[in-house]
């Protein structure tokens, strides 16, 4: 009756459906919504990162973006800052060394002075069987998304508070940080302490001017996260056949909603975690999704059989 | 690569790990533990409110079973009765009517006094595409799963609160309370609601003696459940290979963790609510695990690939 | 110690956080992004309801408000149509009533045809302890809130479906939708409810076009909330104090904020729970956040403390 | 109106309804539950841990705890060994570091085997504001926590997995893994991540015989966790005033819950997470409990008000 609990993965074109959910690729917030503004954007030179940079480089903030890859920040920084006409700043910085942090934040004071908006994105991750896991490579996971997220934001906002700046934090972290997940388990692990350590301090800092949210994000075809959690381009078919809204995302689309998060018009959230994943979570997690595969006129069978049931 | 999300759809045996998991259907407290106390359990001559029922009969209690089928109740308290040598009362009650709930705590307080341990129980689901849903088919669930819970509860709770005695409310729902599920959506409501309704009087009606806790099931086989869930019986087979430990639950089991949450041995336990469902909602949400359908020769190749990538 | 577990309860100026978190209230997105478009809001002609048709209207949605008082509904669209330039039809329906609801879409099917965003908006509420609420209170709230909910959102459902349309829910639910709380306990029972049906149809119904999301507020000042809600005005200082950002919620945030979600920008967002609050529910939730009454010298004789401790 | 959003802190005795909530400490589960088993307990020589391990070895199991404090551990397993008459073996270990653990698992193989139960309850924490915490300050305590629960977990994993052998895992984490709180952020993080750790095995590692649950402990009280939470004493009050059970736990009570968690009982409960918090969670986070505090005579007043409130 059903084939396999996700409906057609046999089929190669995208589920009829995507054309209800097109992309909106234009930037969304008001032009000069971050006129004035400084944005750090850590792994803002590729990826995800990169987009959104791009989008609150377009709406007027002067961006520092920070990685390992000096070459390829600059090289995206110039280009950004061509399309843009707003400079951003490229500096070198291993998150996972407090020292490298405390360097990166000195260089931006002189450049940019403390930024109003900080983006946590920076991550490593690939997909391995938990039973192969060393210690190392447990940590090489940990180390850049718990620990490099957990220096960076303290980095700032001790000198934030210093300072009496105030600033929006913003975390992409992923839609297993909640539920879990094999295969990815040192990601996940992190990124749900990432999760905790942003819901704890927009407890605590708000009263510093600091507002802390999260973006949870399915699968958004980058080259970073699919080569490591699809290296073979197979699983890519299984996920946009499980996605409600039929299609991947978009970079620019989670730019948008970064900027909008990170802008005056969002001053009153704080503490929230969005899922931004085309609605994969709740499709996957519904004990009877996979009745989707279910035809009409099995329906009709099954209903009557149901109908015609006495009694417990 | 992968056939199909979940491994093995189409063996018949179950999966081999279940030999680690083998269900121990004894009973788990201490005899006596509960000794002059009254438990009342609605849908208490069925299914798994039956198998509760049998717990706590076996343990002391004098136990009161409600439901709608008068027959139904008295077979199963005599039967329990006669195997436990406790006492069990079966009485008349549709819990959807406000009246007909007042009047059987009524017969209660004559029969045995006010209770000391509730378990709502009593419920009603079938799977149907939700486009196919009126008003009434909707109506038909909520009323009984919601409202006949909010009347149970509220009417215990305030004849409890004049009377200063203490007790423990349990709600028996389901896994996808939490997620929300298609094919069940009037049952994802109403649990839900079931849900925050414990946890609020749990928060509320600590003052008054009260503890509430919520079990949150995963497929048990019970002719209630099974019939209107699975009424082609095609679908246990796919339940059973997302099941991380292999195999349904069975009902001797949910009564144990129920006997548990409604002792002496719980009283600091409230507001607590936990899944039971033999990991199946976390295998089911988690992103990435149907890469346990990946051989280990894939593995080696897979591994290779993401060890060859360069940057992102 | 510390006074109360709140700082400064006693203080009549709003927290001087609130300096760092100016609410914008202008609109955010761009002109016309709801052109040629049709919105559905119930309760539309008060409190939030209105605020979110302003905006819609605003950019270029042709609305349809409804809910009981028809009085008020026209005085509301007269008003936000004279601003806007858009058409504002105002149809009367109270949603507990599922024909009352059929024949309201009946009537928007004939005025604007059926809509491409629907916001369920309209609800009731008022504090009350758990154990003075009768059967029919109990109603009075879930009634309207989840059946009211369900028949709205199912009768626009299976329309849509039928003429091959999608379309965008947004469900306003509430902070305690998740946590529980008592003395707003059929509140918190039925909007629970409604959060598991839009995840349910998010799941099930992303293959007919729709998008199904939910934004649960903290207190946002209206006459409708805060007269049920703190009818002696006495709390409204607590909730300030408690929230990080020091302030309430206006209704142009929430509005701008309903408008992404129900936008061509969010496109592939389903499934989502957005928790709007100021950060009130972290605060509130976190077990140490009464520590932030703890001074600087109190602070440093604590971690003295701490410090010499040895051993567990 | 109302004092300060917990009731009666001035109060020096326990809030009365505690008298409905007595602990009960003895021993749950039938003699001889883990007879023929092996538990691994860590911080088994203190606290919950010790406590933990007592019970354990109470029902029969062979137990070997590992900490950093040799003395200290074989004192405990000396006193525990005596009572129970079941060999409780110690072995030094800091599990901070990979290859003590993996000489510990050595040591245990030696001793006893791999084991059947194992309980990772090590942990370090300390409140502290967020902004004074160094970079060191943040890795003492999720290098323990994070860090040291995935070595010993993925070291034992993969040997019980190389032996074909089944096991449970337990993890002690916290209740504000979930939401965060202030003042204790980097444990907040790695609890967090602990959890996502065992939510993630769960799915993954069933198939290899392992079951992996969480218990979240609200307050009880150790002088490991007291001298760093609560250095001087005062916030015991106000943490058992808001507990709607109006007492804190007993070691005692989670060690029962801890058995029945990892015995036979429960081989089909997996990936669950048991918040045991005397239900101080949900009375904390529902945003209208401060209305506790209300007198019958201003309910009067206020729902006089409400009555007389027209319109929105
Ligand atoms: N794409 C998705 O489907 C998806 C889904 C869920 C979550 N996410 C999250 O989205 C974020 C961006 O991912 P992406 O897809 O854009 O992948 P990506 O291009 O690989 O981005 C990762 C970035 O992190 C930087 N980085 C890694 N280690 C670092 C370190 N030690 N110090 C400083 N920077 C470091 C990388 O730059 P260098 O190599 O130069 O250091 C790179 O720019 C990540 O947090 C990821 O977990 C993505
Ligand atoms: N079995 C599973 O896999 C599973 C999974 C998740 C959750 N659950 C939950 O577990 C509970 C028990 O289910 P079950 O599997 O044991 O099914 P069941 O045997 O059908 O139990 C349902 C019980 O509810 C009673 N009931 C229904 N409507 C009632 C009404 N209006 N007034 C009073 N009693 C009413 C029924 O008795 P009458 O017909 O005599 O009224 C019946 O005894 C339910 O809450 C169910 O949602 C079960
Ligand atoms: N303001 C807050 O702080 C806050 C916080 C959390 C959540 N919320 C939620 O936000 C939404 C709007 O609340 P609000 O503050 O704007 O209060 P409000 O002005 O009282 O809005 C409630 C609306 O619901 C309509 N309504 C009530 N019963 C109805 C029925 N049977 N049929 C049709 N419409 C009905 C009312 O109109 P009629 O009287 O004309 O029917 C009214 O327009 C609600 O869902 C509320 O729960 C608000
Ligand atoms: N008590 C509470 O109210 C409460 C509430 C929530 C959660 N918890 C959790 O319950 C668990 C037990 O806490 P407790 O209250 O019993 O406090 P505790 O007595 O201080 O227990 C902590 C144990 O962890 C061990 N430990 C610390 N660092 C270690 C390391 N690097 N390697 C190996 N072992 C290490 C300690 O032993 P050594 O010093 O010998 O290494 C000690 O036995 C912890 O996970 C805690 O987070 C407790």
């Amino acid at each position: 009756l059903i084939k396999n609990g996700t409906s057609s993965v046999q089929s190669s074109s995208p589920p009829s459906q995507s054309r209800f959910f097109l992309p909106t690729e234009g930037v969304m917030l008001p032009i000069g919504a971050f006129n004035n503004k400084v944005a750090f954007i850590t792994g803002g030179g590729t990826g995800l990162g990169r987009a959104m940079t791009n989008t609150l480089s377009q709406l007027g903030a002067q961006c520092v973006i920070a990685s390992r890859k000096l070459d390829v920040l600059q090289q995206a920084a110039k280009e950004i800052s061509s399309q843009t006409g707003n400079k951003v700043h490229a500096v070198q910085c291993d998150i996972r060394d407090p020292e490298a942090v405390s360097c990166c934040v000195d260089q931006m004071e002189t450049l940019t002075g403390l930024p109003d908006v900080i983006i946590n994105n920076a991550a490593g991750n690939f997909v391995c069987p938990s039973a192969h896991l060393s210690p190392n490579a447990w940590k090489s996971i940990t180390d850049i998304v718990l620990n490099g997220t957990a220096f960076v934001t303290l980095e700032l906002g001790k000198r934030l508070i210093q300072n009496q700046k105030g600033a929006s934090f913003l975390a992409i972290t992923t839609i297993y940080a909640e539920s879990g997940s094999g295969f990815v388990v040192p990601s996940a692990s992190a990124k749900a302490g990432v999760e905790a350590l942003y819901k704890s301090l927009a407890g605590e800092w708000g009263r510093y001017g600091h507002r802390f949210n999260i973006i949870q994000p399915g699968p958004i075809k980058t080259k970073g996260a699919f080569s490591r959690l699809d290296p073979t381009g197979e699983f890519e078919k299984l996920m946009i056949n499980r996605m409600p809204v039929g299609r991947l995302g978009k970079p620019a689309e989670i730019a948008n909603l970064a900027a909008y998060l990170s802008s005056d018009f969002a001053t009153w959230m704080s503490g929230a975690v969005i899922r931004f994943d085309g609605g994969e979570y709740v499709f996957m997690a519904g004990e009877f999704n996979h009745l989707q595969d279910v035809s009409p006129d099995q329906w009709k069978m099954m209903e009557a059989k149901i109908r015609s049931t006495k009694g417990s």
